[in-house]
C-alpha cells in the first residue's frame, strides 16, 4: 500500500483497541472492507490527485459538466465494488455497516482524493436523507438508485445571497398537483455552491434543494420556519431533461475535481420537485442529516492531515541536511533529528491523529445515538467535530509544506494541494464562527444535557489515567482544563443573551482543545493497556503515549489565553466601532 | 487609488509621526517619491496581479524564460521612472534616499503584485552587495546598469542537495587568470530556486554565485570558510553568452509571476565569474546583505496581509448576511456588525499592521546602523522582522478567505492568491526554524549587546505609556511579557550548548509576540499625542489605539504557554526517538 495512505494498524487501534467496534460489527466483515477500501483508494483514487487539479470540470456548449475521466473511472469502480451502500439497510440493497465503519472506509478515499470522494460522501447523505423522510416511492425511485451507485446526489441549500443565513433564501415552489412520487411542487431560483451540481459520471442526479411556498398573498415566509425540503431529478422519471440548468462552475483553489456549480432553477416552466414531509420542515430534515455532514467533514479534514503528516515523515527521515546540534563536521543527517523538525512532525502527528480520533469517536456516538445520553454528547461535540479538524488539520498540512522546504512550495509534491484542498474545510458546512455560536447558544445554553455526560466520561478517563504513573500528569492537566472550561460556562451563563457569542470562536478553541486532550488521554490509556504487542504494536503505543504528552505539554496550556477573554468577558471585539475595522 | 493598496494616511503616520523621518529625508522629496510609488503600484502592478499567476513563466526551445507581457511592461515603467536607483548615492546614479523611504515605496509594489516586485528587490539587494564588496570596475560594469533598471540581478546560494545548509555547497571555481573587472574563474555547478534566474525584462542578468575554490588536492573545503563569490552574468562583456543554462523552472504554488529557475553553471567551458573581494569571504558578503533581505521577506509579508485585510474590510461593509446578535427579524446587516467577523479583522489589523510597523522600525535601525547601539539593535530583531510578519501575515491572509467565505476559496477574489503568495515567506531567506537558531545562537547568547539597547527602548515605551490612563495596563503586561522572555533567556543562558534550541520556534514566537507588543504600543503612544487632527487622523489615532488594546488583550497572553516551554527546557520534542516520528 502507498505509504501516504493510513496505516492500517492505526485505523485498527482506533476502532478495535480504543472504541470497542468489535460489539457493532463482525471483525470479518469488517477486515474485508476496510482491505476493498485500502485497496481502490491506492488503486482508483491516489493515481489521479493531482491530475484532478489540474484538468478542472469543465461546462460543455450544451451545459453538461464534464469530469477528468480518471475521476469517473474511480467511482464508477466504487460504485461497482458496492462502496455507496455500506451504510444502508440490506432491504434497500446495502450492507448493513455501522457508520463507524462506513467512516473508516471513507478515512482512505478522503486522504487518497478528497474531491472525488465528495460524490460518494453527498450522495451517501441525499439518499439517507430521503430514507430518513421519504414516502415509500420515493425511497424507491430516488434513495435506491444511489446506494446502488448509479445516480449521485447533491444538497442545494445556499444561495448567491444566502450562504451561512439560510432563512433568507429565496427560492420558491409552487404547487403543482401530484402523484405517485408525492406533491409535486415547480421550482424556481438560484442555488450557489452545489457540489456536484453536475458531472457525467452518474446517470441521473438527485438534487436535494431547500425552498419556501409562498403564502395566500404571494410572499415568502420570513425566517426558516417556512423552508420545505424538495427532491429534484436532473432527469425526469420519463427520462426528460428537468427545468435545471447550470449559469456557472466555481473556479476554487482547491478540491477542484469536485464541480461546484450555481444552479438556475426553472428559467422555463418551473423546475419539477416533490415534497419531502411537510411543508415547513425542510430545515429540521436537513439540519437532522447535518450531524452527519460535518463528521465527514472533519473526517476529511484529518484524513487530508493525515497524509500530509505522512509525507512529511518520509520526507523528514530521507531528506539530508545540516549536522546535529552543536556539530560542525560530518556527514549530513536526515532532517528528522533536528528538534525543530520533531516538534514540527510531532504537531502533525497530534493534529492529525488527534483530529481522526474525534472524527471516528463521534461516528461511534451517531451509531449509539439511540440512547439519548449518547446523542446530547454527540450534538456538544459536533461543533468540534466539524471545526477542530478543520483548523488543526490544516495547520497540520501547513506544516507539512514547511518540513519540505522550498520542495513544498512546489506542486511537484502533493503537500501544497492537500492545504489549498483542506483550506475549504473551515467554511463549507457551516464556517468556524456559526460552528461556535452553534455550540454556545444551541448545545451549551439551551439544552446543557450534553455536558452532564461529557463530565462523566471525561471523569472516567480522568479516573483511569491518574492511577498510571505516565499519565496522571496529563489527567491532572486535563481537570485544571475542565475547570478553565467550567469557569466560561459559568460566565456564558451569567451573559446577557446579546452578549454570549461575544468571543464564541476563542470559547470554541478552548473547548476543542480541552476534548481533543481528552481524546489523547483517553487513547493513551487504550494504548497503555494494548496486548499481545509485536514490534508494530509497541511503536504504536510508545507513539500515542508520546504524542498524548506532547499534546498536553505544548498544546492545552493555549487554553488560558483563551478562556480568559471569555472569563473576562472581553468585549474589544464586540464593541469596535465598525468605521475603525 | 485603488483602496487595496496601502492607505497614504497610514504610511504618513509610520514615516513621520511615529519614526520621525523628518529627520532622514526632504519631506517635499519624500512625498513625491511615495505620490510616484503608490501611482506606478496602481497604473502598471496591481493590474496584472491574477493575470501573472495563469500565465507561469515559460521556457521556449532556445532556454530562454518568457515571461508574462504585462510584467516586462511593469518593470520597464519601474526603471524608467527610476525607481530602482531609489536607495543608491548621487555619484552612482542613485536617488540617494534612506533605505526606510525605500521601503516605503516598496511597500505599494509588493502589496500590489509581490511576484513582479521581487524582480526590482533581487537587483538592488544585488547592486548594492557590489557596491559595498566590489572593485570600482565592477560597480561601473556590474552595478550601475542594475541601479539604472536596465539589467537585473539574482543571487544564487542554494543548490538541490543544500538549501537551510549553505556549508554543503558543491559549486565549484576555477582560476582563469585576470583582466580589468578582476580576478576570473570558471564556474560549475547547479543553482536552485533562483528566483528571476532568467527571464526576457532586462538586457543582461547579474547572477551573484557562491560557489568554493577547490585546493591543491582538488577538494572542496569543507563548511562554510571556503566559500567564496562570483559575479557571473549571462551575456559576457563582448555580448556573447555565458556558459549558463536554465535547466529547468520550478511551478510554485504562489509568487508565480517571479520565474524561478534551476540553473546549471559550466556545462560546456565553465560559466565566467569575477571574484568580488578575496576567497573564503563569500559567505560573509552575503550576510552583511542579509539584513537588508531579510527586511524585505518580512516588508513583502506584511504588505501582502495589509492588502488582503483591506479586501476583506471593504467586503465585511459591504456583505449583508444574517441579523444583528438576539434578533430575528428585520433586515440583513453588513457581516461587520457581528462580533466574530469584528474578531477577525482586528485579529488581521493587529497582525497586518504590526507587521508593515516592525519592517518600518527595522528599516530605520538599518538607516542608523552606523551606531552600533542601533545595528546590535537590529541584529537581534530581524530574525523577527524576517519571521513574524511572514508567520502572522501569512494567518491574516488566512483570515481574509474566511470573512469572503466561499467566496474567498474562488479564484474571482484575490484573497486565495494573496494566501498562496505569502506562503512562500515563511520559508525562503532562511526558514522559521533557521532564525529561531539564530536569534537563539547567535543574538542572544553569543553576543547580548542588543538585549541591552532592546531593554532601554522598551522600557522608556513603558515609561511614556504607563503615565496615559488608556495604555497604562498594556505598559504593565508588556512588562510582565519581559519578564518571561528574561526567564526564558536564563535558562537558555544555562543550557547545555546541544540544548539551547530545543524550544527555538517557540522562543521566537514568545519573543517575537513581545517585539510586535511593543511597537504597538509604540505606535500608540505616537497616536495619542497626534495633533492637529482632522476626521481621518482622529480615525488613526482611534484606531492605533483601539487595534494596540486588542492585541494585548487577545495576544499577548498567547506568550505564556510559548515561553514555560522554554523555562520548563521542556525537551519531548527534542528527545523523541525519531521512528515515532
Amino acid at each position: 500500500m502507498p505509504y501516504s495512505l493510513p496505516p492500517r494498524r492505526e485505523i485498527d487501534f482506533l476502532l478495535f483497541d480504543w472504541l470497542g467496534a468489535d460489539t457493532l460489527v463482525d471483525r470479518g466483515l469488517a477486515d474485508s472492507l476496510l482491505n476493498l477500501s485500502e485497496r481502490l483508494a491506492a488503486e482508483s483514487f491516489l493515481p489521479h490527485y493531482q491530475q484532478a487539479d489540474v484538468e478542472e470540470p469543465t461546462l460543455d456548449a450544451e451545459g453538461q459538466v464534464r469530469l477528468c475521466p480518471a475521476v469517473r473511472d474511480a467511482l464508477h469502480r466504487y460504485a461497482e465494488l458496492g462502496l455507496f451502500s455500506v451504510g444502508f439497510p440490506d432491504a434497500l440493497g446495502g450492507s448493513g455497516f455501522p457508520f463507524l465503519l462506513g467512516a473508516a472506509s471513507f478515512t482512505y478515499f478522503a486522504a487518497a482524493n478528497i474531491a472525488t470522494s465528495a460524490y460518494p460522501m453527498l450522495t451517501v447523505a441525499n439518499a439517507r436523507l430521503i430514507v430518513a423522510y421519504g414516502t415509500p416511492k420515493q425511497i424507491e425511485h430516488f434513495a435506491c438508485p444511489q446506494i446502488a451507485g448509479r445516480w449521485f446526489g447533491t444538497m442545494c441549500l445556499s444561495e448567491p445571497q444566502a450562504g451561512s443565513n439560510l432563512a433568507d433564501i429565496r427560492t420558491r415552489a409552487i404547487a403543482d398537483g401530484s402523484d405517485e412520487l408525492g406533491e409535486r411542487f415547480r421550482i424556481t431560483g438560484n442555488k450557489m455552491w452545489i457540489s456536484g451540481g453536475d458531472q457525467d459520471a452518474s446517470e441521473n442526479i438527485v438534487h436535494l434543494v431547500l425552498a419556501k411556498i409562498p403564502g395566500e398573498d404571494g410572499r415568502l415566509k420570513e425566517g426558516t420556519a417556512g423552508i420545505s425540503l424538495f427532491i429534484v431529478p436532473k432527469l425526469l422519471p420519463d427520462s426528460t431533461r428537468n427545468d435545471v440548468r447550470v449559469a456557472g462552475l466555481n473556479h476554487k483553489m482547491g478540491y477542484r475535481g469536485t464541480a461546484n456549480c450555481l444552479l438556475n432553477f426553472g428559467e422555463a416552466d418551473g423546475a419539477v420537485g416533490w415534497l419531502v414531509g411537510k411543508p415547513g420542515e425542510g430545515l429540521r430534515q436537513m439540519f437532522a442529516m447535518m450531524n452527519e455532514a460535518r463528521i465527514n467533514v472533519g473526517l476529511g479534514a484529518a484524513a487530508l492531515a493525515g497524509r500530509s503528516y505522512r509525507l512529511s515523515s518520509r520526507y523528514a527521515h530521507e531528506r539530508l541536511q545540516g549536522r546535529l546540534a552543536g556539530r560542525r563536521h560530518g556527514p549530513s543527517v536526515p532532517i528528522v533529528e533536528h528538534a525543530d523538525v520533531r516538534r514540527m512532525l510531532l504537531t502533525q502527528r497530534a493534529y492529525a491523529e488527534g483530529a481522526l480520533a474525534l472524527s471516528f469517536y463521534c461516528a461511534k456516538l451517531y451509531d449509539e445515538s439511540a440512547d439519548p445520553a449518547r446523542e446530547n454528547l454527540l450534538a456538544l461535540i459536533i461543533p468540534v467535530a466539524k471545526t477542530w479538524p478543520s483548523e488543526y488539520g490544516l495547520a497540520a498540512n501547513d506544516i507539512a509544506i514547511q518540513i519540505h522546504g522550498g520542495y513544498g512550495y512546489t506542486r511537484d509534491f502533493h503537500v501544497e494541494q492537500l492545504w489549498r484542498d483542506n483550506r475549504l474545510n473551515p467554511i463549507h458546512e457551516g464556517t468556524t464562527g456559526i460552528q461556535a455560536t452553534d455550540l454556545i447558544d444551541r448545545k451549551i445554553l439551551r439544552d446543557g444535557r450534553g455536558l452532564a455526560v461529557l463530565m462523566a466520561d471525561m471523569a472516567s478517563t480522568i479516573d483511569q489515567a491518574s492511577r498510571q504513573p505516565a499519565l496522571a500528569g496529563c489527567a491532572s492537566k486535563l481537570e485544571d482544563a475542565w475547570q478553565r472550561i467550567a469557569g466560561c460556562i459559568a460566565a456564558l451563563r451569567d451573559a446577557a443573551p446579546e452578549r454570549t457569542c461575544d468571543n464564541a470562536v476563542p470559547f470554541l478553541s478552548a473547548f476543542g482543545h480541552m476534548i481533543v486532550g481528552w481524546l489523547w488521554l483517553d487513547q493513551a490509556v487504550a494504548a497503555a493497556a494494548l496486548e499481545p504487542l509485536g514490534a508494530d504494536r509497541e511503536a504504536l503505543r510508545d507513539g500515542k503515549l508520546l504524542v498524548c504528552r506532547y499534546f498536553f505539554d505544548t498544546e492545552l496550556p493555549k487554553i488560558a489565553a483563551w478562556a480568559d477573554l471569555v472569563t473576562a468577558r472581553n468585549d474589544v471585539a464586540a464593541t469596535a466601532p465598525v468605521h475603525l475595522l
